[in-house]
């Protein structure tokens, strides 16, 4: 009797496999033949679920996407004061463990490699900035901002902040630890918030 | 009568072909081959300036920042208010125009391939950091900050602020160009400044 497996499972398992092989070996390695490898499946058995690299490195991207959305969402059904509803989501777009380390360095590796694939995708449009300006106008509407602020370049200004700290947290991970990256987004907070954290 | 090549002004041209190349076809373009062609040259005589691809590659890094480090040295001798000079500085950082573009993108995708380098490059320190930290620290002695600032963490915020504007006017030229980023930095500095610029 043959195998049966679930086709959306076999399909993260090799994005899974993708991302391992990047770690590895960053995106020189990451080949069709090194990904069915890692995976432990033949090439044929590989293009069956994609038929070129491409298309398999843009499932295995949008999978970081979707987990991240995914933590996020299960924070957002959580019963928690609404500043630290905040913190918890914008700490999940930094890398503050390994799980989180490794999808970013597949994400950073990603984007440097799509830069010369305009026309195969565009992964410019990542959701963050649209996450975040969801998140500043949430503040507005729950009177957690200072008067005097302007929304749009608060908006610009969080983005700017997440992803720079991501960025150097994945570069520089014993001078940014945990701790640090903590204290500067309660420091950000309180300074665009009415009450202390 | 043999030609006589200034040895540093023929590396230089070696690692603007190198930006060159790498500009159009991403890192996996970045073989010593194209760089010789680029650059006009054999591939015999490219490696008598560089006996190896990672020995081109860090002096074709080491290059950016010294012309980012020269702009601002240029900058910081100018007769200008100092918070004035200070916005200037930081604009020096992101790409405001096709040069500095094309300056950031060859050190991002630089940064994304020594990532699975390390034993070879060391390029986490880019002097941004401690570039920023004399910056805050002037503006400290200057008297330009207002009370109760965490200097660490201005310190901190302003990398990440300066470094993810950098990643997302390259990424998304169309939507953060050159007056929204200027915007945004007056922005983040009447913020934690005295007086307003």
């Amino acid at each position: 009797m043959p195998k049966i497996v679930d086709h959306d499972l076999r399909k993260k398992q090799i994005a899974e496999a993708s991302w391992r092989v990047i770690l590895k070996q960053g995106m020189e390695g990451a080949t069709v033949r090194n990904i069915a490898n890692e995976a432990g499946l033949s090439l044929g058995a590989l293009r069956y679920y994609f038929s070129t690299q491409d298309e398999l490195l843009e499932y295995a991207m949008n999978l970081v996407i979707e987990r991240v959305t995914e933590r996020i969402k299960k924070i957002a059904l959580k019963e928690l004061p609404p500043k630290e509803k905040i913190l918890q989501i914008l700490l999940e777009f930094v890398p503050t463990d390994s799980e989180k380390m490794a999808e970013m360095e597949v994400w950073f590796t990603f984007v440097g490699y799509i830069r010369h694939k305009k026309d195969v995708f565009d992964a410019q449009y990542d959701g963050i900035y649209h996450g975040l300006r969801n998140l500043i106008h949430y503040m507005d509407q729950e009177k957690l901002l200072r008067k005097n602020l302007n929304t749009e370049l608060e908006i610009e200004r969080l983005y700017s902040l997440v992803d720079g700290t991501a960025m150097h947290a994945l570069l520089d991970p014993d001078r940014l630890e945990k701790d640090r990256i903590y204290q500067l987004f309660v420091y950000h907070l309180n300074s665009i918030c009415i009450d202390e954290i």
